[in-house]
């Protein structure tokens, strides 16, 4: 009983996120500029928390969604700048509220900004960061990119909140993580991507399938995040491995290897899951019945679905250097995570 | 060494809030109608959590001050009904937070939200009735508002990050202070009334005008809230008394206590503002010593000034029902606060 695979191209080179970094290195430089320009205040403690998750090695995938699109639809303009900046800051303060909420230790490897600067700062500048994203996207004065990023910021917020209220909640199904994941995660790369063809001037169609493309990269890269998280090295991807599991999240992992587990299994999740099992040697039991149903193999599997569908959406758009780094960009996303 | 005491006006009836809930009451059915719509989410918590704080007696000052503004100037529109409920919804996503930056207890005299539902839940909350207050304003679809509004919300943050910085330090200045009370509150109430004259088409002499009006009535608001906290009855005003003692908070009342203080004096001062004297004991001395200075006192002849400065800015309009109603307003918060 385990998923279909969904199998890579068989032939070709392997995927890579160098044709992506290629194609946007450039306009990348002009963003960077505006994002360090903008994270200013007279007041320090700002760009010093902020600068601490801005110039902490991120890789600013959203904002280069954002440019990469524009090349895909030849604009030639200035204006994505700004506006991948504000995408930028959108997501920057939803990673400092983040960790406050989630009362993380790390983040891409080092102490989180929490840890550092407090929760009461944190929570601060990730609203000093997201007030300034609106202030770039009102200087752009586009109403429509004000409507699709604002509209975004609240299903972000939503998803947060039915993410926290199935926290702990085993009876979790697939499809209402699916629901939350398209919300906290993919509604921003979809809005990322959707920006570059409203700029752009394009067609509602071309619009569309951009839209389509950022979402199902969106809903891709989480599911891979989450297979991670009872899968790959800490030290290596920057990440507790396993707070997922202590925090009582309900990823698609867990929830597979609960559907496929036997009642001995499901009543260890029960007690996981419900936070009255969350040391190491739990954890260790967890990957074990994890491996044992192939839900991280069948996690990432359900990522590539959707990484096909991110590809296929662009199919409407002529073959070229920006359509095979977007291409190569999603199937990278699943093959190894960034 | 006391400061000069502004007189209220010698005659005329007592200062009443009553003008201004009149002239705005059947306006204020609009806005809170938008209120509730749109704090609405398929995510119950939403609007559980934001139902808690909004329907739990606040007196909607803010977007009050855009509908008193755009009577004022005769505006005969809609727009301000949801634009009111903007300012609302970024009002109480700025208190969401406090409370979670605060770890506040009570709030207008209930339990705080964060007591309730968890500070994870506050932020994420907070966060979602941001967004949609960018959303109804983008709805609204004036670039000039929403410049307006998003510069105010930068500031209001910056405020808060700045505050946050000088908490404990005794140091603090009374120029310092007021820089943060401006950023923190006034910014929103100029913000508030200003986008009345927006939407009304007005001049630049009007929109300044209603700017100021509103900035210096937040300063004076922020002035007598301070100064209650050092002295009004703890349960008649929803706020625990003491609150900003034990925080380490640097308000006028202490600053003008210590710069007016002996060395002994500022010895207490320093333990308590530290943190290191925060018993109720030690509260009881900080208001004997507060008292003997006359800096409660002198805090409100300081919200006065600005008070009379926010009437003086209504002199460009003609006198009116709307007139009198805002100046009454002005007295009201500075002979018994709200």
């Amino acid at each position: 009983m385990t998923a279909d695979v969904v199998p890579l191209p068989r032939k070709g080179p392997e995927p890579s996120i160098e044709p992506m970094l290629a194609l946007t290195a450039s306009g990348m430089n002009q963003v960077n500029q505006v994002i360090l320009d903008r994270m200013q205040s007279e007041v320090p403690l700002i760009p010093a928390l902020a600068g601490h998750l801005i110039s902490g090695g991120g890789k600013r995938l959203r904002p280069m969604l954002t440019l990469a699109g524009a090349e895909l639809v030849g604009y030639s303009g200035t204006r994505h700048y700004k506006l991948a900046a504000a995408v930028e800051f959108i997501h920057t303060a939803t990673l400092l509220h983040d960790d406050v909420v989630d009362g993380s230790d790390l983040r891409r490897g080092k102490a989180a900004a929490n840890i550092i600067f407090g929760n009461p700062a944190t929570v601060l500048v990730g609203d000093f960061l997201f007030s300034r994203s609106f202030e770039l996207m009102t200087e752009d004065g586009s109403l429509k990119v004000l409507r699709i990023l604002s509209g975004a910021s609240a299903i972000i917020a939503e998803g947060e909140v039915d993410q926290l209220t199935a926290q702990r909640k085993i009876d979790t199904s697939e499809e209402r993580y699916l629901h939350i994941i398209r919300a906290k995660t993919a509604a921003l790369f979809a809005a990322a991507s959707r920006i570059a063809a409203v700029v752009a001037e394009c067609n509602e169609e071309e619009e569309r399938a951009l839209d389509e493309y950022g979402r199902n990269l969106g809903v891709a890269f989480q599911l891979v995040d989450d297979a991670l998280d009872y899968d790959a090295d800490a030290a290596q991807m920057g990440k507790d491995r396993g707070d997922d599991f202590r925090e009582g999240k309900m990823t698609l992992p867990v929830i597979l290897a609960y559907a496929r587990g036997n009642e001995e299994e499901r009543t260890f999740w029960k007690a996981a899951i419900g936070g009255f099992r969350t040391s190491d040697a739990d954890l260790e039991e967890a990957i074990r019945l994890i491996d044992s149903h192939n839900a991280v193999a069948d996690t990432k599997a359900r990522a590539r679905h959707f990484a096909q569908r991110a590809i296929d959406a662009l199919s409407i758009f002529p073959d070229g250097k920006a359509r095979q780094a977007m291409t190569q960009a999603a199937l990278f996303a699943v093959s190894r995570g960034y």
